[in-house]
C-alpha cells in the first residue's frame, strides 16, 4: 500500500496544524519527515510525529513564534530556538545560511535550544540544489548515551554529523552518528528481539556487548569501537563544541527537554575556486568510486546518497510505502485532532 | 639522550635554510616539526626532513616565494601553494584565518598545491591559544591508498582532519585520520615486521587483512573498517570537497608531485555565543570525560590532545629523545649543506 508524497505531506501538516503549528511549520516539518521515510531514514521520518503532537500538546515544543536572534553577523548567527519545532528551524537556517553564502563564500549558525530535528540529510538538498555545500550536525545535551573511548559512562550522544557536496549529478549526501549506532536504531533491534551485527555498545559493567537492551543501563560506542573508538570520541568533540560551545547552550545547563544544539554551516563553491573546479573533483571521485569493484561483487559501489536521492525521486513519482503500523500509531491523533487520514493509490 | 627543543629547532632550520629555504619558512618548518616529536607524532616530525630537504633539491618544494592568492574574500579565501612548503603555508593559513575570524566570526581557507603539511595538531594551539576554535584537513590527490566502503581499491588518501577546542584549561586536540590507519604507521609496522592490531586493511584481492606488507598492492580501510567504514567514506568525501573542491585542484587533475590539498577554518566563539559561553560547555564536557570510569582501570579518562599538550611543554622545559636512528639520518645532510649537528643536554 503505497501514498502519494503530497497527500502523506498534507496529512502530517494537518495534524500539525491542528495541533497549533502557526505559518509554514506545519508544511515545512510535514514535507520534510516524509521525506526522511522517502531517504530511507525511517526511524527519523513519521515516526517521530507522534511524540512531536505529545509535546506540542504539552508545551515541551514551542507552537508559534520565531527563534531569537543572539548574534547576527554576516556570516556568523546564533539563534535561540526556544524549543520551536526543529525540522522547520534548521530548514530555515539552511536556506538562510545558502542565501548568505553566496554573498561571503560562507555562512555558519549555530542554533541552540531547537526542538529535535528529525533527519539531518533532508536538510543538504536545498543547499546542494543551488550548487552549495552545506554541513549539518547536532546534539541533544539533555541526554548522554555514548562513552568516550576508553571510557565506560556516557558523555556523549549519537551527534549526527551530515554533509551535501555537490557533483555533476546527484549530489554526494553524507548523515552519520558519530557514534557507531543510534538510539532510534537500537531501540528497533531490541524491540524486535535481535543483536547488533557487532560489539557496538558497553554493558553497565564497562564491557563489549552486541546486546541492544544491555544500552539503557550501558552505553553506545563511538564510531571506530573498542579498535578505534578514539575516532568517534574525536567527532563528537567536534559536533558538540560547534554545536553546544559556539551556541552557548549546552550540558552545563543541565537541560531537561528533549531538544538540539544544532550547527548548520554553508560554503558557495563559486566563491572560492569556482563552482565548476569544485564540481570538476567531485565528479571525477565519484566517478572513481562508482568503477571501484566492491567486495560483494555487485557492479558498482553507490555513492553516499544515492539511494536516498533514488527513494526521495520514486516517492515524488510512485509515492512510497509506509512502515506497517506508522498510520495506526497516527490514528488517534487524527481522531483527536481532526485531520482526515491520507488516502492510499 | 635528549635534546633542548630550541636547539633542535635551529638544527632543522639550518638545514632547511642551508637548502635553500627563504624568510622564516626555515624556522616555521623546524619549530612545528620539533613540535611533532614532542606531541608524539614522531611519524609526522623530524622524520619528515630528509625529504623535505630531497625534494627542496629537486625542485619539487619551491623554495623561495608567496602562494599566489585565488581568491580574498573578508571570510573565504584560496591560495595556491605552488609547492611551497606545506608546514609555513597552514600555519600563515591558522594565523590568517584566525585575524579574520575575531572580525567575522569564521575565515576558511582552501589551499591548492601545498607541498606536504606533516603533523595537523601542531597547527590547532595558534588558535587555541586566542581561545579560537580551529580545524585543518587534508589530502593528497597525487595518490590514492584507500578504499571507498564496499570496494576493493583505493580512490581517497588518509585523509586527516584536526580540530582545535577551547576549554578553560588545555585546549581538546583532535588529529585523526579518515582511514583506520596511516602510510606512515603501515610503512613502520612493515619495517618492524608487525601487524595491524586489526582487520585494518584489503589484500590486492580486496580481502579484508591485518598485514600492513599487503597494503601496496592493497588499500587501507575507511574508519569503522568492514564492520561501519560507511561512516569513514563519508569523512574522507567531506574532508576532499572541503580542500581539493573548494580549492579547485585534486584528483581530476593527476597531480604527480608528493603534495596536499589543505582546508582551514577558524571560528571566534566570541562573535558567537562568546567566550566564556563556549568554555563553559567545553570545560564541562571535559570534566564529565575525566571523570568516567576508565575500561582499563585507570583513574583518569586522558582527554585528546592531552598527552600532545603535555609532551609539548615537557620538551620545552626538559627538552627530547628523538627515535633512534632519526639524527643519523640527517647526518649526511648536514654534512653536504655544512649544518653543526644539535648538542645533547
Amino acid at each position: 500500500m503505497t501514498h502519494a508524497f503530497d497527500r502523506l505531506t498534507e496529512y502530517a501538516a494537518a495534524l500539525l496544524g491542528a495541533a497549533g503549528l502557526d505559518g509554514d511549520k506545519p508544511e515545512v516539518t510535514a514535507r520534510l519527515l516524509v521525506s526522511a521515510d522517502a531517504m530511507g531514514h525511517d526511524t527519523h521520518g513519521l515516526a517521530q510525529l507522534p511524540d512531536y503532537l505529545d509535546d506540542i500538546a504539552s508545551g515541551a515544543m514551542l507552537a508559534v513564534g520565531e527563534p531569537d536572534i543572539i548574534a547576527d553577523r554576516p556570516a556568523a548567527c546564533v539563534w535561540d530556538g526556544k524549543y520551536l519545532p526543529g525540522v522547520w528551524l534548521v530548514d530555515r537556517a539552511v536556506r538562510l545560511a545558502a542565501e548568505r553564502a553566496q554573498t561571503h563564500g560562507v555562512c555558519a549558525i549555530s542554533i541552540r535550544r531547537s526542538h529535535h530535528i528529525a533527519c539531518l540529510a533532508t536538510f543538504l538538498t536545498a543547499a546542494t540544489d543551488q550548487g552549495l555545500m552545506a554541513i549539518v550536525a547536532c546534539s541533544d545535551p539533555s541526554e548522554a548515551r555514548v562513552a568516550p573511548h576508553g571510557g565506560t559512562k556516557p558523555v556523549f550522544m549519537p551527534d549526527p554529523l551530515a554533509v551535501g557536496i555537490p557533483t555533476d549529478g546527484d549530489p554526494v549526501l553524507i548523515d552519520i552518528s558519530t557514534s557507531i549506532t543510534t538510539m532510534g536504531m537500537t531501540g528497533r533491534l531490541k524491540r524486535e528481539g535481535k543483536r547488533f551485527p557487532g560489539l557496538w555498545a558497553l554493558d553497565a559493567a564497562g564491557q563489549p556487548t552486541d546486546d541492544p537492551a544491555k544500552v539503557a543501563d550501558g552505553a553506545l560506542l563511538p564510531v571506530g569501537g573498542v579498535d578505534h573508538g578514539h575516532k568517534g570520541t574525536g567527532l563528537a568533540w567536534m559536533v558538540e563544541a560547534l554545536s553546544q560551545g559556539l551556541g552557548g547552550f549546552g550540558r552545563a545547563d543541565h537541560p531537561t527537554n528533549w531538544g538540539c544544539s544544532v550547527f548548520v554551516q554553508v560554503f558557495d563553491p563559486a566563491l572560492f575556486a569556482g563552482a565548476e573546479a569544485f564540481t570538476r573533483q567531485t565528479a571525477f571521485t565519484a566517478e572513481a568510486c562508482r568503477a571501484t569493484p566492491s567486495r560483494d561483487g555487485a557492479q558498482a559501489l553507490r555513492l553516499p546518497g544515492a539511494k536516498a536521492m533514488a527513494g526521495l525521486r520514486r516517492a515524488k513519482a510512485e509515492g512510497l510505502a509506509l512502515r506497517p503500523g506508522l498510520l495506526d500509531a497516527l490514528a488517534p491523533y487524527a481522531a483527536k485532532l481532526g485531520a482526515p487520514p491520507p488516502s492510499t493509490e
